[in-house]
């Protein structure tokens, strides 16, 4: 069981270690509320991981210390764990399923872990570190389902209540439930009135199906953008944890996250992953009553890999209506294409690629199709330029 | 001229307007250095211009500030003055060329500015301001060559001291020389062991070639992904203050500050704008004499347009390896294209694109090429890739 002094004494250990990471205002993420965001996406590592890797590892014994630390992942916690044993001068081995991104492994090895590339799925590289662990006698730094790291991810829920004491909700990612276990549970005990959420994707809403069935369960198949909370099933200890501690839990879409991290980009200049925006996802749809009240949204980590992030730009630009692709048929004789682009120029439209295709079905045989990408300025400006192709007797598609 | 003590002055008003941004390590920018990131693009408005504006502002007589102000401008210090108008409680007035981003109106618009949109150039939006700030009395916010404005900007330099006492260099963007002027003021009187380098975009190097010539220079054109530093002539109160305080001004590419801004992303979890990233790329790129000195780079803005940060993504991309499109020629048969996308896929390439084009006269006459773009892991992966369809007897082109 959890005491609140293990808590303290988890935040005095990493004094010197984590950043005490700034809370910055969000005032523009939906109007009437009054958000504020915990940036451990500011965090080294760019996670808040750290705290209960390294939290865990300095309450080993000196014998445990001398034989080093294994653990399994291929995101936030591999790096903790790899950092937080590095500063602690002892060994660690990370067990990573042999398909994990080249800058996740790399980043691991950076910190000073060995990396053991397990082939298959995370699930055979948890098994094969389970394996070595016994073999060596490794320590097994468990990426939640641990009180000690429970207890390292807390000292986020003591920093919340000194930076801003005028707290009245705070909205928590989970995914298998460590961070919001510790968060919770130190803010609950020590400000009860202060409300505490809990955000999942929907894609992946283990903990939320678990506290609603009132019993652990089990899902086959995780999929969502977020894949730093895609876990099949919550920990023993922190859905327990969640059960007492926790005021509720939701659940987003990956439109809803793409939007949180387009948004986060755009008006704090901030870098979330997937599993970081969730929390700042459920406040601007509204999926949680908080409004008026001082609330913070936790920012849990930054590690989003590049392409992934291009695609949520350019989902975000497509939508808000900063990018579009004009089709148009035209007779297929010269100087067509020219009067298409001189239209749209002079509207002032950017072009980023057009593709000119004289074989289509769905042309008549003298005709070709064009299809024109541009940057816009916003949806009325797609339409002044539709007008604009419309007025010159373009047959525009699209 | 200016006196230490108004930069104290400015910083006691600004105390409850502006945020005292962190600063942050940055371990990883450049091997061998020891960099921090002082973040003014987590500054209210998105950069540090609100500092000046406000300072500025305060110090209006009432008589003054009854009538109100007015600013031209097409960026970060639009809304500044907006904002730093609005808190003191009075009316702004800011011309923009009509041709400006609707975000930025509306960014401006939101800070509480009327807004006058003058047909034409930035020159032209000058000249109007001008004009209406003689019709009406209204007091004129310069956005760098005043030393009110200067004084505002300064305090960032206070602040720096404050929060790293042991700062061996402070590297900060010109664009005008406002914000250096103030910084290296502060600075230089407080500390004059530290030293502070200035940076501008290559396309705009107004400052560094007056310094250079002794005297103002005047460039008639300027181009750069910075639009913030696009300056065609520093100001004169600026460009006397850079030529005391300032101890050597360097230039950086537009592909060095897309670099910068892609290394802001992916390792401090932070957007920067062209003007906001120079400091880290002179950093980054080795044009500094700072190895092994405690050096704060200033991110000074955060307001990158969105389909300009997918620009820089994209083709941080390519350059990392992390995108790659293959043309292939085929002998137009069944089940060509077909062969590729499954050698592809086998490989671990994530297909994005295919063209497949029949009319192309570097193919033969019963030919076709097909263009395949990819999200690839890195170079290497590329070259597996590129392995694997030649060993399929696949002709690769590029």
């Amino acid at each position: 069981m959890l005491e609140i002094s293990e808590i303290f004494n988890a935040a005095a250990v990493l004094k010197d270690v984590a950043r005490k990471t700034a809370i910055i205002p969000a005032p523009k993420l939906r109007p009437g509320t009054d958000i504020y965001l915990k940036t451990e996406n500011l965090q080294l590592t760019g996670s808040f991981k750290l705290r209960g890797a390294y939290y865990k590892i300095s309450q080993l014994t000196d014998e445990e210390k001398a034989r080093g630390v294994i653990a399994c992942s291929a995101g936030n916690h591999a790096q903790g764990v790899a950092l937080g044993a590095t500063h602690s001068g002892i060994r660690s081995l990370i067990c990573l399923p042999a398909g994990a991104p080249i800058s996740k492994i790399e980043a691991t090895k950076g910190y000073g872990a060995e990396v053991c590339l397990v082939p298959g799925v995370y699930d055979d590289a948890y098994a094969h570190a389970l394996e070595l662990q016994k073999e060596h006698g490794y320590a097994f730094v468990h990426p939640f389902d641990d009180p000690k790291v429970i207890a390292g991810q807390g000292t986020i829920g003591l920093e919340i209540l000194d930076q801003m004491p005028e707290v009245e909700a705070v909205i928590v990612p989970i995914g298998g439930g460590g961070l919001i276990s510790g968060v919770a549970f130190a803010i609950k005990t020590l400000r009860p009135d202060v409300k505490v959420y809990g955000v999942q994707s929907s894609g992946a809403p283990s903990m939320a199906e678990s506290l609603k069935e009132g019993k652990l369960c089990h899902l086959n198949d995780v999929s969502t953008i977020a894949d730093g909370i895609a876990v099949k099933e919550p920990g023993v200890n922190t859905f327990d944890m969640c059960n007492r501690y926790v005021d509720e839990v939701v659940t987003v879409t990956d439109d809803e996250i793409a939007a949180a991290i387009l948004a986060l980009i755009e008006q704090q200049k901030i870098v979330a992953e997937g599993a970081g925006a969730v929390a700042v996802a459920a406040a601007m749809f509204g999926k949680l009553p908080i409004d008026g009240k001082k609330t913070v949204c936790l920012v849990s980590g930054g590690n989003i890999d590049v392409n992934t992030l291009s695609r949520v730009i350019t989902r975000g630009l497509n939508k808000s209506g900063r990018n579009y692709t004009f089709i148009i048929d035209l007779p297929d004789k010269p100087g067509q294409l020219s009067g298409v682009c001189s239209t749209v120029g002079e509207s002032g439209g950017n072009i980023i690629s057009v593709s000119h295709e004289r074989i289509n079905t769905s042309t008549a045989i003298s005709g070709c199709t064009i299809r024109v990408e541009l940057e816009t300025r916003d949806k009325a400006h797609i339409d002044e330029l539709r007008r604009a192709l419309q007025d010159k007797g373009y047959n525009v598609l699209n």
